[in-house]
């Protein structure tokens, strides 16, 4: 059956690895942080380690840049057992403001697609992380004028997307989202009865991978690339 | 010549040292860091180099307290000159996690402001910080009810409020900014024919200080505690 979208008047966009390049440079910061502490464990059991800080972090932390940076220098302590050098705490800092510093490198058709998409759609855009980082890209992306709205969120839950469609007054039936990630840009929306389309990046964070299950009874279409909404939307 | 606020529909509030204290936590936590590292300088010096950092560090980390930590880690690197120790380091953080979970500790009558001011305006919170520290803080403040809009901004410059009253179709000369900085609060606010009243808080960060010049030849009202803000809006 053929999901019908002549409702859809305003769609968001998921900013990181739907937009722009971003989870890889968090699998780089890791492959890093490895080498660095690769005389105190495998690099396996490092990124365990790391992600299991960064979930245990993440309520106080939130998502972004500096709290991934404040987890490694914590797991660090940890895996070295006090006995981490200060040169090495020194390079994951620099790890970290090289991320933040990142040039932002669009993917695919996304100028494209926006530019086409804005002239019949109202286009927002709906983000978790770093206000400021999130700002800078936006910014730095030259996509801007393609926005009626930008908006950072703490995080991507039904209520997050609830609060925010009817603060800006948009009918969940009149709204789709366009995403990489399963978990927070495509399963809450549809049980919000809002759309959703998946648009898979290559690299998905652990934490941000879904089973089957969740998906049961609820209706989404996947797409291949960005670029491939044009065609779906026609 | 007294100031007419007639016009005011909308009242837009600063939230750190404005609703509820927090200025007073970042000084806590220097003079712990000041503690930590007595070996290396003298409290004055570390003061003032940790500033310095602080303000460097700025443009990447924006404000907050993820980025003042990291800044803390970074400044006991550089004053110790790559020999503080992991337990240290491991301090640092444990400070910056409290912070973060310190109680939001309302200042004196701001509920009641907040409530009889509700009944004849529009309210909205317009603070600075890490994006997920301050929604934490609002929802334990019990304060969202009065609330019509919530914005964290990543700064508080002219074009940042201009931005903001645009998208939230607010009339400059129908808006009134209330809060302890004035250079976040209050001057942005004037220059760009918006209101503002300030209300100092006992301890103002020196970043925040501004000097007498900056303020020539525009006008705002300043108060002793937020709750004289009912007589002035009588």
């Amino acid at each position: 059956m053929e999901i019908d979208y002549s409702n859809i008047k305003v769609i968001g966009f998921d900013a990181d690895d739907t937009l722009w390049v971003n989870e890889t440079y968090f699998r780089d910061a890791e492959e890093a942080f490895g080498k660095l502490l690769s005389q105190f464990e495998t690099k396996n059991k490092i990124d365990q380690e790391l992600f299991k800080m960064e979930l245990q972090n993440l309520p106080i932390y939130g998502y972004g840049i500096k709290g991934f940076v404040l987890s490694m220098v914590e797991m660090a302590l940890e895996l070295s057992n006090n006995t981490v050098s200060n040169a090495t705490i020194q390079s994951i800092l620099e790890i970290g403001k090289e991320m933040i510093n990142k040039p932002v490198e669009l993917l695919d058709g996304v100028e494209k697609v926006l530019k086409t998409l804005s002239e019949q759609y109202r286009l927002i855009v709906i983000t978790k992380g770093d206000l400021l980082d999130q700002e800078r890209k936006l910014k730095q992306s030259g996509l801007l004028d393609y926005f009626h709205h930008i908006e950072v969120v703490s995080d991507k839950k039904e209520e997050n997307y609830s609060n925010l469609l009817n603060h800006l007054k948009i009918n969940p039936a009149e709204f789709l989202m366009v995403g990489n990630s399963l978990k927070s840009d495509v399963l809450p929306l549809i049980h919000i009865n809002a759309q959703a389309i998946h648009v898979p990046f290559h690299t998905t964070w652990v934490h941000e991978q879904v089973t089957e299950q969740d998906k049961n009874g609820k209706t989404y279409k996947t797409i291949q690339a960005l670029t491939d909404l044009l065609e779906v939307l026609k």
